[in-house]
């Protein structure tokens, strides 16, 4: 056995799978969810499908004798988490995360511990889907997708190792990345999508024709749409905590709009064909990755 | 039998899709495919998977005697196709086209004929894939989708009838639209998430860290872009055909992308909340309609 007892922190769509993935591996003996009051209803939810085995509200209780603790809350909480975890730190367990922007994440454990700690390990699992809480978790969501570690220089290659060998025992494929590399690459695959996708809905919602729009959108729209359906409070913090990257995206990609709208203008044929097939060849190309 | 022989211009997902669902449905005995020499191998493959019972690529061997004529091409040969039609018009057959923008298909035919023939049905099936030709083609691709009717002052009630007919025939949801309200919608619901979607894809496939983009890159964005994997030059045809409408909500969105980069500078939190909930709160209106 892995671990004796993790405590997740946050019990939703991915700690909620992480739970369900390492009980299922075996890798522990024990799972304990950490939640506010006002989440209950979902800790129940989750004790009662036997997501996790008990849940506490207070922070003492809950990493009482964790040997791994896992932060799975929206980033923009890391800093409050980080703050409740300290009086009860523990040098000999490992502690992770999963947030989706990491440059965030350690200056929240920076400022509350003053360095990160040696036995944290920033990590993101590429996985998610638009549902969220323990009711959407499963326990195959890591199966073969992509976990970005991203170390500091005072991460212990011990933790290290542990966070590593626990994600691949969830069938993850590891890579190790630096952190600033790691919200841009994010930034570009999944924030700004994720941007474009609720302007766009947000753009036609407040159209006076928006029955009309809505009734004729069909399946092209519904898949290109399909992530303005996530968590909008986890999508906020996501957004604010990596808002310089982000930003950045946008002003290229108004850039982008504003070159095809002169095309457009210009009736420039060869340019727009060049665009899209060069779109379309990308595209291809990722999806031979990705299915690989 | 409603027709004799259908003749389908152009024998791509959305001709040779006709094709498979008008025989299935016993709506005609005889079905002719209509295609540039260029693109005989795609003819040959819809004729020997009996798509078609056979093809031709000149015109007036085409429509021999045939009651019902279906322009499947791009939008941007439709003033060619008109042309070529011109010599050879039936005032008994029934003519209709599947183009995504209906303006331009109206312009053209103005253009060639000097008036809007009284027994051509304009049309568009609301059904589609990002795969193209004959081999993508399906009987079902209509079943339950919608099929917009865009009239002129001259279309005769009795083409009316009967283009409704055959496509209520096979199972497609009608609706009568006006021209201009129809370029309009579908730009909203269409257009423009192509144009979104291959500027994406442009945008990052330009990019020095391309390769890591991609390699991180999961089912979010998979599923984002799928239709920037759509055929290059039908979408340089429509965007340049609807160019009017779609420059106009370009120009929407980007006013909506530089208000989402405002707050996130200013850090408004409740703003940003307020986009994205009104977007999910759509997008879950908009699954409930396309669901029913």
């Amino acid at each position: 056995m892995m671990f004796n007892k993790i405590c997740i922190i946050g019990v939703g769509l991915i700690g909620g799978s992480i739970a369900l993935a390492a009980r299922k591996n075996n890798l522990c003996s024990n799972i304990v969810g950490f939640g506010r009051p006002e989440s209950r209803d979902n800790l129940i939810y989750a004790q009662t499908q036997g997501i996790i085995d008990s849940y506490h509200s207070d922070m003492e209780a809950a990493v009482q004798d964790a040997d791994c603790i896992i932060i799975a809350t929206p980033v923009g909480a890391t800093e409050a988490v980080f703050a409740q975890l300290k009086n009860y730190w523990s040098d000999t367990a490992v502690y992770t995360d999963v947030g989706s922007t990491k440059v965030s994440v350690i200056e929240a454990a920076e400022k509350v511990f003053g360095f990160t700690p040696a036995n944290f390990v920033p990590a993101h699992p590429i996985a998610g889907a638009e549902q969220s809480g323990a009711k959407a978790a499963t326990s195959d969501l890591f199966t073969g997708k992509r976990l970005i570690i991203t170390p500091t220089n005072e991460t212990s290659p011990e933790s290290l190792d542990s966070i590593k060998d626990f994600w691949q025992m969830l069938s993850a494929s590891i890579s190790i990345m630096d952190i600033e590399h790691h919200d841009a690459v994010l930034a570009a695959t999944s924030h700004l999508p994720h941007i474009l996708a609720f302007a766009l809905v947000d753009l036609l919602a407040r159209k006076d024709e928006q029955n009309d729009i809505f009734k004729y959108a069909a399946g092209g729209f519904k898949d290109f749409t399909r992530i303005a359906s996530s968590d909008p409070g986890m999508w906020l913090d996501i957004c604010v905590a990596n808002k310089i990257e982000i930003v950045k995206l946008i002003q290229q990609f108004q850039g982008e709009l504003e070159n095809i709208t002169q095309i457009l203008e210009k009736n420039d044929r060869q340019q727009l064909f060049d665009i899209f097939s060069n779109a379309k060849n990308a595209r291809q190309c990722f999806l031979k990755l990705y299915e690989k």
